[in-house]
């Protein structure tokens, strides 16, 4: 068996050096740990943003060690957790970005509180937990630690609330959930719901402005229109052909999304 | 030997979750797969741009795979190709991007249909092959796996014109081909075809400005002047010595570049 | 023990073909070499950036071989270097980015000048030595070549000036060293000098804006208000929770920050 392999996921941008100074403290623990970044640029504090990432990124992963750090909170008293679920070992603040992820991935779920400081970089900063405490723990795993060595099973810890989409008779209404870097505008309406309005024709509106289209794939949209299609997530998304629906309709994360039964 | 290493060039950027989808579904296959990335940062759904990028840095590396996902087309009538070319293999969209590389590698070429969907992941979206289609087929090949257990061999396929320079008497009129970070204007002149010219004085124009110093390096520039030299892949670049020649002259890809003898 | 870690840091960025053909010319060399990414976003040419993410990031790693090309005279006179501190090796073009380094690192230092063209890809282009001359040398290494076969020590080098902090009875002038993708103000000034300033009531500024309150962590910081606390590499910084500080005071590098005593 190959070493484990160690996934990075923050929020620090790469022209800092924190991203840096985080794979040497893995790699100072274990020097043939194998780093995959999954994504620097999380936007700085965006934890509902991380929470879709994770959930829609790990799930695809075989077992392994997911480095997480988003961290308004660090320093301060919020926890540092490492959670194991599906397989998989998070090492994420206490701010709720992965239960999504959790979510998704078969039980049990287990999460532990950091409190094995023999296991962290001395002294431990005030600001940059990611170095200090989450890099060597990761490292010390990849060498085959046992996570109950790393501190006891807790029971609570910080939500973070994401919208859910509301049904209501020949209604539903969501909200754009996730915006790519081609301006598609993915949703938080899973596509399968939408069958519940039934076989009529239905009427789906971004930000009060009508989608006319379903498509099967981008490439069957009309240039320059806006479609309705399936995403890779199997939630309704909304996209343009060659084209950025995002700055068409003038949508973001939170923008209205509907769809009604017109019968 | 080491595993076989798997390249990784898209046009997703960093924020969203499909370049670590693409890794974990290539892990998955095959945990031990060295990932390596080369851009995530290609401009979206920009071919010309895919092409020069993957013929300008996969002729420097060792044998490989190569994973290229910039994919206009995903979902419709477009083949998934496996492209044999010099050592390489390339895992990428029936679009043309690889055409130009293929030219400067070594024959024989082979390109065969990715058409045994039992190496893909199930169910297959209709958005995003780069992680159901291309990073499973990625792993099986680093695997062991034969090419000619993908699909069969093709002999026609999506061409990608590339704009080449015209040469009259006396003159070469091209145009930039890239423009990198810096502002350094590559064109599609290659620079020994300047020597068709004749020994006698030159006039070398970008929009219609004149570039009047030829030099060898970044550093024998005056700062602040435009000049020209010879790229590091061997064609007609204008820079500015610790400037951007692009903003300097207006210039961008497709800005035409003529030289001319002035005898 | 796994092969040696060759880390790259460039100001290429990530939409050119650099890196990518800088990686397959270290790996064919060493097909086995394990590439480690720590930053292609210095900003262009910029060594001061360059200086303070090795400074600060570097030494958090295991001995390894580190190839650093951030080069405004590439193809000039200026030297490629070895340079050999604290068990690390650096490859590095002779413009003083790697100094601030070195003086955080355990003697001796070793410098020297790279020579021996025999370890280099050929032929040499003018404007690319990161793909022909340091990452090949980087592969070379990471097989286990001495770096006294690649040219002699040396004892004279480019140096860097960086803005150290002046000291005067009772005041600390000092500027911004460093901004990051948080918006988050680094000082040159270290938070253990402020204790020479005694024990009564200080008063920090940045850029003649007051910095009324001193925090442990960012949290601790009322949202909106500029806070002033000791950074993870132990100097000042003034920083917003949940916030920018460079915005909110309009701050970057170079900005004057001072510490007075107010008694």
């Amino acid at each position: 068996m190959p070493d484990p392999i160690i996934t990075l996921t923050t929020d620090f941008g790469e022209d800092a050096p924190y991203v840096a100074a985080v794979k040497g403290a893995v790699l100072l623990v274990n020097p043939a740990a194998r780093l995959v970044d999954l994504s620097h640029r999380i936007p700085p504090q965006d934890l509902r943003h991380a929470a879709y990432f994770l959930a829609t990124s790990i799930p695809y992963f075989p077992p392994a060690i997911h480095v997480v750090i988003v961290d308004p909170g660090v320093g301060g008293e919020r926890a540092a957790l490492c959670i194991e679920a599906g397989g998989h070992r998070l090492l994420v603040p206490d701010n709720g970005c992965w239960i999504e992820l959790a979510q998704r991935l078969p039980d049990p779920l287990q999460v532990r509180r950091l409190e094995e400081s023999r296991f962290w970089r001395q002294p431990v900063s005030r600001t940059f937990h990611g170095r200090d405490v989450f890099a060597p723990v990761a490292g010390h795993l990849s060498l085959g630690l046992e996570p109950a060595e790393l501190g006891p099973l807790i029971e609570g810890w910080a939500e973070l609330p994401i919208a859910t989409p509301r049904l209501s008779p020949g209604r539903i209404a969501g909200e754009v959930r996730f915006v790519d870097w081609f301006g598609n505008l993915i949703t938080n309406i899973p596509a399968d719901t939408v069958g519940a309005l039934g076989q009529g024709p239905l009427r789906t509106e971004v930000a009060g402005q009508p989608i006319h289209d379903r498509v099967r794939t981008y490439s069957e949209g009309p240039p320059g229109a806006p479609v309705l299609l399936t995403s890779s997530e199997g939630s309704l998304e909304i996209a343009v052909n060659q084209g950025s629906a995002a700055r068409l309709l003038g949508a973001g994360v939170g923008t209205p999304v509907t769809v009604e039964s017109t019968c």
